[in-house]
């Protein structure tokens, strides 16, 4: 790991604070390691609010100061801190499940959604829409102990390519958002992910990738249960929801696992619009921000007709209320971290 | 708030990570500030088990050496931090409320459990078990929003006094458990509680108390649900349980809302004996400790027939494993704050 550039004893304390507060990000070899904030965002208006923001929350004496531990920041995962096409990447890693189970499941030949599944028919597979995705992700994701299910998602996080660009899936997480993370840490900030994807399946690498450390990170659940086996206890995974934890459920996850109310959130989509609503509703200050798909070229291009991360609802709020709209093809310079070393 | 007694380079980065961790603790008044370790421990084989599990896990080059994020602590509340009798104290609050809340509910003059609770026969209200309870902490705990419900508790906290000893419940935390908790924040643990009772009842006082901020809280939980009200987001609080975090409860709650194993934890009774077995079967160092009340005078003595707080099963294990166990009456030179300050 580089050392960072921070040299005057106040950005040394910060340097501690920062490591001590779990923000250690290693591992992800080819991010850009600096803490001038957010190299990577153009000038614009998105990078002055932020920036204004922060400032107007950590300056003593401000009106707005926020206390340090009451700087809470709140993240959506898929289509904001990484990208979510050609479908949310948790579905892929199901996918590659199913084909790896199939052996020892002869009857998915002639059930739905398995059966179109493994003749490649992922559209097909998908008709009955989350139907489908729940009882992929149930017949994938359960009936196995906590430990065997992190040992598979690790190997494959590990080796599996994205279907387009071929790079491994954590090669995919966008780098102005990489800085805007360690930028709010350094700043006081304590940053969560509250994604709809499923808990186990991010906090096996989000600590190494982001610097976002498991107990930091919130998402829909499903049920496990304790058991002795031999004397020794496990934890079991049953093919049941626990918690979906999307639109009303993002609040409510936030309420009941931070137990604050976030002072800035940051999401992609309508999933994510009654986390922003319930952040900027305090009485202190408040900061909404949505990452805008809209560079076809170096990412994807999507909003009010997408299936999955559908910005429709959220955009018209977002222009209404006037939250902080990044546009990835004005606002952003770089998308993926190997970019800022082939520049 | 006086300053803590640290003064070599590395103390100061100790306190640094200490602050930075969340782990401020204010307002207790009385509570003896110094990193000293363990001031209020007699110098016995629990106070001796704790130190040498330290400084096995923090000194560079062990074998045994936990890397800093990797140091979780889980501590239950009722009975390991703060005392439980002559009933859980949140009993004593829904109580409260069941008599402020009475005149809005006639009905309750002949429906039990409540009729018995208003004629102050306690004994009687709780003749059903768990069931009266459920009813009764359901019947005040749920129906308004969370921001009104942290009001209502917040006042009851402040004002409300213990029935034998008259003191606020927030001076009935024990001395030794504060000295404890600082000692591990200071070599870098972060340190969780993992109560049975509500996450709500807990957040609003524990950080002041104990340095613990609300989103390393985990308890029992009801419900909440997410609502506009006229445009503007409430969370209400349904009066229907979400979880109960106890015995088998207690592992499931820590992988889901942690998701590391502990590698310490500290409990009084069998419903913390699965917290003890998860934290103490990992592949690395854990550390189990039972606080078993033993002192009649100070406090209290009970354990294997109690009905609340009962320790049998894990008295035995306990016993059986080598884990260390604290004898309030021998180990303790004092059990409440305000005793520090009389000596």
């Amino acid at each position: 790991m580089k050392p960072h550039r921070i040299l005057s004893p106040l950005g040394v304390m910060l340097t501690v604070v920062f490591l001590a507060s779990g923000g250690l990000a290693f591992g992800a070899p080819e991010r850009a390691q600096t803490v001038e904030p957010l190299t990577s965002w153009n000038d614009g208006k998105a990078k002055q609010s932020i920036i204004a923001f922060v400032e107007q929350v950590t300056k003593t004496g401000s009106p707005d100061f926020v206390p340090p531990p009451e700087r809470i920041a709140v993240f959506d995962n898929d289509g904001t801190l990484w990208a979510e096409r050609p479908m949310y990447f948790q579905l892929l890693f199901a996918l590659d499940r199913v084909k790896a189970l199939a052996p020892q499941h002869p009857e998915w030949k002639d059930t739905e959604p398995f059966a179109s599944l493994l003749k490649g028919d992922v559209k097909g597979a998908m008709a009955d829409g989350m139907k489908s995705v729940v009882e992929i992700i149930m017949a994938t994701h359960g009936g196995m102990t906590t430990a065997e299910f992190e040992t598979i998602l690790k190997d494959w996080i590990a080796t599996a390519r994205h279907p387009t660009t071929n790079r491994p899936y954590t090669e995919m997480v966008y780098q102005p958002m990489l800085e805007l993370l360690d930028y709010l840490r350094v700043n006081g900030f304590k940053t969560f992910i509250v994604s709809g994807g499923g808990i186990e399946f991010m906090r096996p690498w989000a600590e190494q990738v982001y610097g976002i450390p498991p107990e930091q990170v919130i998402g829909s659940s499903i049920k496990v249960e304790y058991e002795l086996r031999d004397g020794a206890p496990v934890l079991v995974r049953l093919p049941e929801l626990d918690f979906f934890d999307d639109k009303e459920g993002k609040p409510v996850a936030i309420h009941q696992q931070i137990g604050r109310r976030p002072i800035a959130a940051f999401g992609n989509s309508d999933g994510d619009l009654q986390m922003l609503q319930w952040t900027t509703a305090g009485q202190g200050p408040g900061f909404a921000l949505y990452v805008h798909h809209t560079d076809a070229e170096r990412e994807w291009a999507y909003d009010r007709n997408a299936s999955m991360g559908r910005l429709d609802k959220g955009l018209d709020e977002a222009q209404a209320k006037g939250w902080t709209l990044v546009d990835m093809k004005q606002d952003w310079k770089v998308i993926y971290p190997h970019e800022t070393s082939e520049q």
